[in-house]
């Protein structure tokens, strides 16, 4: 009973992941009543995310060009590589403007048991571009478990003898978090890491 | 430093009711990598809906041909017909199989405070309908609030005096629902339509 074209556009947006048959509904709706202009630009977004999105040939992370703007920066610091398993992080780091250094994103992290082996995450790449690039510090912002810490330590092993310092984004309690809700894991990397208060 | 292409598609998700940005960029990020054709299927989707749907030329609800597919139903019931506000409720209505007659879809509300008058809502449309199509009983199943009752109040009102049956959805208790979260107002309708238990 529902029009085709209406009921296709519900099926898409239940395609979305966390949007179940009452949002979708909700959202195709809006859609019949939405401006002209806006639904094309909304179509063409989509087609244009996916033809024109690439990873950059430099770092891995998401682009329109060949070269991501980052990668192009001369301002930013050369020094430090921020190492990172999933290109969405990048740009919460840089919203939040906290790190000018480069990023290399990785793809995905080491796991064996899912058979997942160093050379399928583009270790080499990262590696050659470490040789070449003579950063000073390497600083992993990797999944915060097992798999993350797998990556990081196989690379630090590789990087061992070299004088670049390698180091990790500091595990803990989260700020303003409720102790109570804190997990194990968490409460026990807390306390291996913990700091004398200076 | 987010991709141009990202950006917008993040923009557009941002449009959508109920969808902020942090929402907005997590569905980006999937759009990345849905596969391309469930893609076009949704860029197209947005768009035949802009072209096709249109209201019936009957009962006003919506459909992508000039007549929808109920009011060229001729096993259905053609002697009640259901008045409501809204054309997403129709499909509310045939979602749950309860109710076999016809609809009417007017253009909203009677309104007097935001200079809504009877002829924006369509009401000549209806009567005309009305008078052609001899229903038994006219059902409104309008939004339950003070514009809704003026409004059903002012057709029948026009209809006094004929000999078709007006009536109203039930107003009172949602069923499961807990007593003390009842607003005033629902409490007192369903004080006022109480039924003999029998």
């Amino acid at each position: 009973m529902i029009p085709e074209s209406l009921n296709n556009l519900i099926e898409s947006f239940k395609l979305l992941p966390g949007i179940g048959s009452k949002t979708a509904e909700r959202l195709a709706f809006f859609v019949i009543d939405m401006e002209q202009e806006n639904a094309n630009f909304f179509a063409d977004s989509i087609i244009n995310v996916k033809n024109n999105i690439k990873h950059c040939s430099i770092c891995n992370s998401l682009t329109d060009d060949d070269v991501c703007s980052i990668c192009n920066d001369n301002l930013r610091n050369n020094d430090i590589l921020c190492v990172l398993d999933d290109p969405k992080n990048v740009f919460l780091f840089e919203k939040m403007k906290i790190f000018n250094g480069k990023y290399h994103v990785l793809n995905g992290l080491i796991s064996p048991l899912d058979g997942i082996n160093p050379e399928d995450i583009g270790i080499n790449k990262l590696l050659d571009r470490i040789k070449n690039e003579k950063y000073k510090e390497i600083l992993f912002a990797l999944r915060p478990s097992i798999e993350g810490e797998t990556t990081s330590l196989y690379i630090k092993k590789i990087l061992d003898g070299s004088n670049i310092k390698i180091t990790r984004l500091a595990s803990g309690v989260p700020m303003g978090a409720d102790m109570e809700y804190i997990d194990e894991l968490t409460l026990e990397r807390a306390l291996v890491d913990r700091k004398e208060i200076e």
